[in-house]
């Protein structure tokens, strides 16, 4: 069961994936995100101010990239995302689960953990 | 807040991890997972009884594998839990999420997404 509270954290993740991730705007970061942001991927350096630069360079680098969600979670102030990222329309592109830990309305830490889709393993299922 | 439900398809996902996924245990697949278990992972064939067989698998190839879980959570009947499995102790390992939907008190459906643990990246802290 959800309360308010939760709700409230998985729909500022969900407006991050709408108004930041998606259309990869460094400058809406700063309404999403607090100062302190405590970055565990390994795709940017710590912090905010990385994140933004990281969305300049794979906006100018992957500027068709598309963010599909296919499901979401949260459970006190950590909030998950399972959503298939392709950096062009045409690429089998990668699934991704994130998880942020939500502080004062805002994203103060993430983790994510990425696979590249491939085609002819052992199970035929969708990693979806 | 997680109900009295959600509390226990969060042990139920804990106690796969204990007495099923840790000790690589074929046999005490059943008292934690559904017939009609349907799996995503791109590990294994689907169904319980291809569950069955990697874990025996898995257990002959690396019987030292550890799962250490670093955190879980629960919202309504989807488990999530970030673990680091390392094949060998002094393996690097594996960053792993893992989402299992509970139907009726057994896990009945599994996503995962892996991402081996790598040194030298733009971030220097740790993954988990």
């Amino acid at each position: 069961m959800r309360t308010e509270q939760e709700q409230n954290n998985l729909d500022l993740v969900l407006g991050l994936f709408a108004h930041v991730l998606n259309p990869m705007d460094a400058d809406a970061v700063d309404r999403f995100v607090a100062p302190g942001y405590i970055q565990h991927s390994q795709l940017a350096p710590p912090g905010r101010d990385a994140l933004k630069a990281f969305l300049r360079e794979i906006r100018v680098r992957s500027p068709l990239a598309v963010h599909d969600i296919k499901r979401a979670f949260v459970d006190g102030d950590h909030v998950v995302v399972h959503y298939h990222v392709r950096p062009a329309p045409d690429d089998r592109g990668w699934a991704v689960i994130d998880i942020f830990r939500v502080e004062d309305g805002l994203v103060a830490e993430h983790w994510d953990v990425l696979q590249p889709v491939a085609e002819g393993g052992p199970n035929p299922n969708s990693m979806f």
